[in-house]
């Protein structure tokens, strides 16, 4: 029977569990603001990760980085009705611009009141639109390839660490182009940008397809996303890339002439990725020891720590574990120096030896006196804890040996990371549901964590979406996406009973 | 007679010049929203190499990057009252969550009113503060070494792209500590980050010091600068460190256990850095061609430009520098592979040459089908654009003379444009001025860019000091810092006729 570094378990309270993975591994904490965390250094360790790594793909196709006003005039909004009303619900307002005191209190100063009010951007494509204006005169300014790393705020009444917080952290992209076919070519691109990086980065397996009509982004045509199963069996949108033809470009007059002299509008598109891949990098990588962090995005791969014992033997102990650090950090795994940190804290070794273990550095390194006089190092493989006798799984390996496989074991953690995750996943997704009853059937009878339904649908619109929609509802699912690999449709829509013409994942999800 | 690319000079109109070159540079524009830019891509380029090479250093030191919230109550501000007065009157206050229509237009929701008002971050402080006093219970969680890298809001009534806007990306690290030498020790190893790096990485000399009590921080107990001399002789603010003593922990309650079991309140400091650093790069390097940047810098330091014809030859040009930029990345300057660019926009080369050379791209490289027949190619490096006789200083030479040279010539490049604006500088601080007469005298006479003048005081304080400043105020001139490395006064204060006790730089400024 192992004994687990957590007080809680997946099995026993998910949503507890989550939580408790976030504050052992010095992930994020709440901040006393409403609906708004701290990120702490681990946490934000494996953003600025993604950021890296995200932003090396978003530059390589061919995009460039801008800065847009966090600020928006109201006066934007109005432009673009869908838009604004898939919106208008949850954003924060700035109506004032100085402040006074009155009664021993700091008010707003009733006499700096704004003449027209401010929004915090949710998103930015009207104030981005407006730029785009100004930039696009003719095809020959096309395409216009922008992103921002930004924060962006939405008011969300219930919020949830890294899933849902009324401020968070993502990237934007947004482009300008001359035709429907480059624009739709763009989306898919950049879709596929997000699918490479969440599988290969990530290691989270992801589906990538098109959302339904109900599930599409406020003003856009087309909406796709990466779907990933969570532990639970619950869906995470990872990641959302938007075709969004002329609804911005009309509202914020984005015209060209093309090359036969004649005025048309620009087709735009967006893209977004945000601070709930870590959310998602919990709930898919996460095991009842912590985190388990993927080696390309921890923020260190190798954790040193030395058992220091307040005498002479120190000195020789900490220099052993230098060379130790210095070798890794002149080593290259997936393409970048090892990262490898000496944990030089004031704590005990073996406090040092779990906080690694919950915040899931890939390989923790312990070295004691005995250890440097034999040449050895002890060996903690995130991914293999424990020996079947429910022992920790420790190795006293000679250090050579251990700086030559390094790099190859970083290797066999990011793919056994994936491996598992994919395997669970793909054992997860049910394809052989055909009807509706069978639907219901298998959410009620499979447990706790019930996973994905692969269903034949004919693809209503309007009204008739909507009560499918609601049908869903009362059962706690939503529709995913059109999975791009899907195959055909063959039978009846599962919904409706007419032709089916594709087939759609249906889930419970965050 | 040189004809340069700029339609405004230095020497004609400073402020206009300065507009000029970040138009032309294509580094930012107005947004349409009062107060903030957008910052275009070479701007952006260049905020990110900054970001990158500094927060090399702020890790360096040992400080780990986390993310606060945005938004602050206005409770926490009130409980420092020095430090909420400094803000006051310049802070964004969101009041609402929630926009309705009505009579056709958008408006706050009335019903949607929050109970407290959130404060969009001027500084982070208290809030970091209260983040503190959650982390901080014994003299073994100290010292704590934060830094963020974040948008801030001050409603200045006066915007200047880059130097004053609204809204203003920056770093701001906070730390707290156990003793005023530890968090003193601190403030100074953040004031020489800030100096190497301006210095080293900008190319920009400054002066280190401390500022004199009415410049400080709000709430801060010493606050130290870098000062930058621009080009027009005024002064630039670049960089600050501050100690805070226990202003913030006494007001949000950051306190410890001692090594003796006693509790005592945490010492901090803070220091930021902040988009005004390019505005000072500007008015630092820049000369009537536009922009130069450092190639530590530059976004790309080698711009690739193939004379295209729209003929058969234009895939061998193409391949022949593409060769050229494949070469050029796999070599090193100043630690990190060469950054050089192939520019293959459907637009005139001679457009492209002019445009890097707004933008102040270190090398601008151009080969047409002669220069390639010949294996050489044409190369104009931005700090010697012009021979004797005002023609572009344009040199044929052989493509493997010029990739064996490159990396050297970045590195002149860097110095030339260090040793350029440290001999301005130096040329342009006056330290015989040695009474209140000769400073008048000496801003009088000095013409259209005055310079700096270091001269003798008695430190004055409190209303004594208000005062000196209003008479400076007059003249249009400020204290900028006291500085490291003054020599020691000797003779009496230029302000009060009492015993000098140190020498204190006296400027117009930005």
């Amino acid at each position: 029977m192992i004994k687990h570094a957590l007080n809680v378990t997946r099995e026993g309270d998910f949503a507890q569990w989550y939580q408790t993975v976030i504050t052992e591994a010095d992930m994020a904490e709440e901040s006393g603001v409403r609906g708004c965390m701290v990120i702490r250094p681990w946490g934000y360790g494996i953003w600025e990760r993604i950021q890296r790594l995200l932003d090396d793909r978003i530059k390589a196709t061919g995009h460039e980085n801008c800065y847009f006003p966090l600020f928006i005039p109201l006066s934007y909004f109005e432009k673009e009705a869908e838009h604004v009303d898939g919106f208008a619900k949850e954003m924060a307002v700035v109506t004032h611009h100085r402040l006074i005191h009155k009664d021993g209190k700091m008010i707003p100063d009733p006499e700096a009141k704004l003449e027209e009010p401010l929004v915090v951007r949710p998103t930015s494509e009207t104030v981005i639109g407006a730029a785009f204006s100004r930039w696009v005169q003719s095809w020959r300014d096309l395409p216009v390839l922008i992103n921002q790393w930004a924060n962006v705020v939405r008011w969300e009444m219930r919020t949830r660490m890294f899933l849902r917080t009324a401020e968070f952290l993502w990237q934007e992209g947004h482009t300008a182009h001359a035709s429907v076919a480059e624009a739709r070519e763009e989306t898919m691109k950049m879709l596929e940008v997000y699918r490479s990086f969440a599988e290969e980065c990530v290691a989270m397996p992801v589906v990538a397809g098109e959302k339904p009509e109900n599930e599409r982004f406020p003003g856009a045509v087309s909406t796709y996303s990466i779907e990933a199963m969570m532990q639970d069996g619950k869906a995470l949108q990872a990641g959302t890339s938007h075709f969004l033809g002329t609804t911005f470009s009309s509202a914020q007059d984005i015209k060209f002439q093309n090359s036969e002299g004649q005025q048309e509008l620009a087709q735009t598109t967006s893209w977004g990725m945000s601070t709930r891949m870590i959310g998602g990098l919990i709930m898919t990588h996460g095991d009842d020891d912590g985190l388990r962090v993927p080696p390309r995005i921890a923020p260190w791969q190798v954790a040193i720590v030395p058992m220091l014992r307040d005498n002479d033997e120190d000195a020789a102990l900490i220099d052993y574990c230098k060379t130790i650090q210095q070798a890794l950090a002149k080593q290259y795994a997936f393409g970048e120096p090892v990262r490898a940190l000496l944990d030089l804290r004031a704590i005990k070794a073996v406090t040092k030896r779990w906080g690694w273990i919950k915040k899931g550095c890939p390989i923790v390194v312990e070295v004691g006196g005995r250890d440097m006089a034999g040449g050895n190092v002890s060996v903690t493989v995130r991914t293999d804890l424990y020996k079947e006798d429910g022992k920790l799984n420790s190795a006293i390996v000679a250090q050579d040996a251990f700086l030559a496989d390094a790099v190859g074991t970083l290797e066999n953690v990011q793919k056994a990371l994936f491996d598992q995750a994919k395997a669970r996943a793909d054992a997860n997704i049910v394809r052989d549901v055909t009807d509706f009853a069978g639907l219901e059937s298998y959410f009620e009878k499979a447990g706790k964590f019930p996973g994905w339904v692969e269903v034949e649908w004919a693809k209503p619109s309007g009204a008739d979406l909507d009560k499918v929609v609601e049908r869903l509802k009362a059962l706690k699912l939503t529709f995913r996406n059109v999975p791009n690999d899907a195959a055909p449709a063959t039978g009846i829509c599962i919904f409706t009973g007419a032709p089916a013409v594709e087939r759609i994942l249906v889930a419970r999800a965050y």
